[in-house]
């Protein structure tokens, strides 16, 4: 048996899994659980065991950023193996069990087009990486940290051909600390787990209403005042620049302008369309204030500080923000109204434009290019700017026919709390594209988004991971990788992989349950929790009118998006229902889910009832639990032939998975559509 | 039902409690889970509700300090309930749901006679928190916290009036990061657990044979040559005194020496008492290596190192270490013989005294008193030399009839891997003591000590918590606290507790067990880890010669130390003995627990002959487990009257029972002991 998910059930609520592995199997053979898949991989026989000889030498080239970043991988190695592994490089390629030939050390400030290419070859006695950058033998080593699997008595590193690129350029994470403030810790986890995924683009979104993020030493009272105290240094934040660039991973900031800019006004009211005075801004959705785009001393006070911020943040690139500006202050303002009047602008996005092009030449002036959401685009601006779509693949293609080179975020927003399988099939540039080939070449790739309203630094990990492995899949693979049942095998499996880095996605649920429960007892909880995930953020905003001061200490804070339990049991019940009666195992599986849900439902009522803070959000949700659990036991014995349901079961059954699918408590089920097509398909 | 462990099972290996509440309670009423216990409590009627009208007023003193610890209730209380809470502090009472009245900020510098006592009074409608001082405030409002609890729809503060004040004066526990480094994140959150079980001393054992981890400016090569890189900047120390202050908690620095100093020779080998060069150790155990006490130049080095320390760490005692010179580089040192000779010393110990008198004018010269471990003993020092006992009760209280000031640390040693009760009833001061009333005053009290060698930031939390927050129970508590099971009952609440300041001692079993099983099914191999638990330092070491650069990623580094159910299974065992027939819980619950290691067993074996590292360890245990599961089983049915076993089954489970108690894997099983009393009961 490899390393991989295993198939028995043991005692839980759902765990199983539709991979079967041969436990007899003696020879080693290659299990492949890369995460993102290889653009090119050929397997072969065998492959060799890691050792306490096992050794490195960086023959080639080699300088700090290459001998941190092996040092790295074979401490991983070693935690990986148990095997204590030397951690000298040495010169000399005689011997080694790994050689890694760098051609050269790649750009000094990585930009769009490094070059993140590399080849991996493994024999059955020794393996090589081959990569013209730093950058490219990073991705490589990645790679073979996947590749280690166990085999009986040992782990070891199965023959195969790699050659490997990736399909887009710009495959990025946008964090935002505005809303919520994220310990250097936190984001220096996510940038492991990022380069683990061979994401690129750390996209630091570090100023919005709510808050001002990094230190401005020119403007001590944009931290001063707009911050609460929480916010990075400078020293910090080169730290963090630091961290990623040994990962191979670009830092863009994002100030974003003119909107959504309070926590700036705080301390310099000046800087506004209104008159002030200003508070940190608690409440969240679209800010009536802006940025004066009238006055000299706006951009005299931008320039100043991106000069700032340009000696801490050496990428290319600059995100100037750019969204949600609604004029209001604007058109509430005689000065303004006289301004545009006199230039001659009919609306308020044409002095957002005004805007705009004076601000491109401050970001230029600091050697930038500018990038900004959907709202910049504009015939008055030229054509390198760079377009990132919140709206979605259609205003990007939009922007790539004007012949603006875009980014897609749409999809991939984390807060809508989507499946993994949605995300991942969500294409940049979907083979159906109207797009010519010289406009195709303008979609630069897609980034993640991370918005902060809802989570902090105790939740965010799940919010991100591992969902987001499955999209950096999608901007790094070639577009035919779409299975989205391998996807989901592979993906449990760097699940595992990313705890190494200290993330806390697989753990922080049962912390909130024993908080929310208090108690260590908490078995039955996690098998309700099994089946819950956190409504969208939209959803959770109708219910609850979160603000920045509110506490996220409930029961949607503590299940996750998406959990292994969903796509399981709609893979379980598809194959069901083809034919009921061929398919004994993944009948025994449902009715071993439905049983435990059923047996864990009395206790969760129980604790559910005993603490108030679970009883306002779970109550109802603890009956339908088990009500969910009789309807699925009674389907999958009607399917199977066992006793009929009683008359007007199916209708009633159907019309409990409907009041179930209702908005409570901010958490929904996770299983009600599988539900649904069992009972449907009964007589 | 109210906050409490509850009492039912739903699917777990062994999760029960023998607390049993009523789950029909109406009246609010008090379920005393404070620990430590505190002096004086007296229990009232009703209590009142946290809402969000709750209001603090800090009528009488404040200061940045008190604020701050308000502050940081405030957002606690906000989580563990749910209910936002304004954090404004008014000075009027008037109103108020928590009115503190504080005389005044306490010692500029925290000393061991700081006041910590405080009186808390709740009644029906509000709460009272006096002090003499701001750490007496920040006492009382841990104690506060743990009064909330949660009554059917909502939290409340039970009506109750505390008055409390510790028993010993000198509470601590000790961090080496000189064998693992660990991170200042590590360091800051056991600060806040340490706050939350009202422990005053983090004593920080920076500096041993294979590290050095504070910034000398004056010496860079201490660190530049002795740390790995791995180390404290002089900035960094700074703020977890700080961190500490903020907490009541004082920081005691340790500088061992002469011996444990092999770090300090690698960049300067001119200290030593032989040629060099050095290297830093990575074995463990007791070096030869001790610093040159003849030479003029080693007390000017480290008068200028301790005069810089002196800076950073305010308190006034300092640790000097002093444990564990062997003498050896000395008596091999003809220079150093010679020495010895002409001044007449008959052995290295009189030496050590020599260089104790030399170091103890540098430490008083920096107005400081000294620490040292029992060796420092010597009529050649004074009395005001402070003793930690490593040796034990009778060496503590041999050095109180000597007139030394003595902490006891012997029975707390965490790595021994005893129980929680072990340890709790281990006292500084037990009531058979022979001292005098006068020579008792001179126990000031007790450390924890958490040794470094086989830990690092990643396991660190388990072995610590839960059980330190048993034994400051013991430091704190009048010494008539001494119940074990209430106190096992008043932990499990704690050990939740303490996670909310991000502490990792009940996740980090089950991330290393998925890292081990390379899958997230993990829920077998819970069961197989819940009746696990580490062997002592002593036993790893003999089975696994463990160095610095040992891996520590092996089943004995997931499980957890006295796991819940090793006293679970106890108290079950006892009652059930009393009376078979009279016991029906208590049988269900035996029963249930031993199928359900019957059911995990399977998948146990199949998961760890999966994974080389597990398989390596846990083989022959993974067997046991279903051996042990059978027995038991059997052993609950012939007491209860059901079948009787087969012939020779008492003798044959008595041997599997001893097989299962040889040395194995680094791990031991938790229930042989009363699994024994079992087999042993039947006829």
């Amino acid at each position: 048996m490899r390393f991989a998910i295993s198939s028995a059930v043991a005692c839980g609520v759902l765990l199983f899994s539709s991979l079967q592995m041969n436990a007899q199997s003696t020879q080693p053979s290659f299990n492949n659980t890369l995460m993102p898949q290889p653009a090119k991989l050929t397997v072969g026989q065998g492959g060799f065991v890691i050792t306490s000889t096992f050794t490195v030498a960086a023959q080639q080239f080699s300088d700090e950023r290459l001998d941190a970043g092996i040092q790295r991988m074979l401490h991983r190695l070693e935690y990986q193996t148990g095997v204590p592994i030397a951690k000298d490089i040495r010169k000399d390629a005689a011997g080694a069990s790994l050689v890694i030939d760098v051609k050269g050390a790649g750009e000094a400030v990585q930009s769009v087009d490094e070059d993140e290419s590399y080849a991996l070859n493994v024999t059955s006695s020794s393996a090589k990486l081959e990569a013209n950058t730093v950058v490219g033998a990073l991705r490589g080593m990645e790679t073979l940290l996947q590749l280690v699997q166990p085999d009986h008595s040992a782990y070891f590193l199965p023959a195969v051909s790699i050659e490997d690129t990736p399909r887009f350029r710009w495959r990025g994470l946008l964090i935002d600390v505005g809303r919520h403030f994220e310990p250097v810790s936190v984001i220096e986890r996510t940038l492991d787990g990022m380069a683990a995924v061979k994401l690129n683009v750390f996209h630091w979104h570090l100023t919005d209403d709510q808050g001002f993020r990094i230190e401005s030493k020119l403007y001590p009272k944009l931290t001063g005042m707009g911050s609460d105290g929480l916010y990075y240094t400078q020293e910090q934040a080169k730290e963090v620049v630091a961290y990623a660039r040994a990962r191979g991973i670009r830092v863009v900031p994002e100030f974003d302008m003119p909107g959504h800019t309070t926590s700036w006004f705080v301390g310099y009211p000046e800087l506004s369309s209104g008159a002030g005075p200003y508070q940190i801004r608690r409440e969240f959705g679209i800010s009536d204030y802006a940025m004066d785009p009238t006055r000299d001393s706006t951009y005299k006070f931008i320039d100043g500080f991106l000069g700032e911020m340009a000696t801490i943040f050496p990428d290319p690139y600059l995100h100037i923000g750019g969204d949600e500006t609604n004029g209001v202050q604007w058109k509430n303002n005689p000065r303004l109204v006289e301004f545009m009047q006199k230039h001659g602008m009919k609306d308020t996005a044409a002095l957002q434009a005004y805007f705009n092009q004076r601000l491109l030449k401050i970001v230029e002036k600091h050697h930038k290019h500018m990038v900004g959401w959907d709202e910049v685009m504009n015939p008055a601006l030229p054509k390198d700017v760079v377009v990132q779509s919140w709206r979605g693949t259609e205003s990007l293609a939009a922007g790539a026919k004007q012949g603006y080179q875009g980014i897609l975020s749409a999809p991939y927003y984390l807060d809508a709390m989507k499946s993994a399988g949605e995300h991942y099939l969500a294409d940049p540039l979907p083979s159906n594209s109207d797009l010519t080939p010289e406009q195709r070449k303008l979609i630069m790739g897609g980034e993640v988004c991370m918005w902060g309203e809802q989570l902090y630094e105790r939740t965010i990990d799940s919010r991100i991971w591992p969902r987001t492995a499955a999209i950096a899949e999608r901007f790094w693979s070639p577009e035919n990788v779409r299975d989205v049942n391998d996807m989901y095998r592979r993906l449990h499996v760097m699940s595992v992989r990313l705890e190494a880095f200290g993330l806390t996605h697989l753990t922080q649920e049962d912390v909130g349950l024993r908080a929310l429960a208090g108690t260590t007892d908490i078995d039955a909880l996690r098998g309700f929790a099994s089946v819950l995930e956190p409504v969208s953020f939209g959803n959770r905003y109708q219910g609850q009118h979160t603000s920045q001061l509110t506490p996220l200490d409930r029961l949607v804070d503590a299940v996750r998006p998406d959990p292994p339990s969903k796509h399981e049991m709609e893979v379980l019940v598809s194959a069901f229902l083809q034919n009921p009666s061929q398919h004994e195992a993944e009948r025994r599986q449902l009715e071993a889910a439905f049983a435990s849900w059923t047996a864990a439902a009395p206790k969760v009522q129980q604790q559910v009832a005993a603490s108030p803070i679970l009883a306002e959000d779970a109550a109802e949700r603890a009956l339908q639990f088990a009500q969910l659990a009789a309807i699925g036991s009674q389907a999958i014995t009607s399917l199977s032939g066992g006793s009929a349901a009683p008359a007007g079961w199916k209708q009633s059954s159907l019309a409990a998975i409907d009041a179930a699918k209702k908005p409570e408590g901010l958490v929904r089920f996770t299983e009600l559509d599988p539900l649904q097509k069992l009972v449907e398909a009964t007589q």
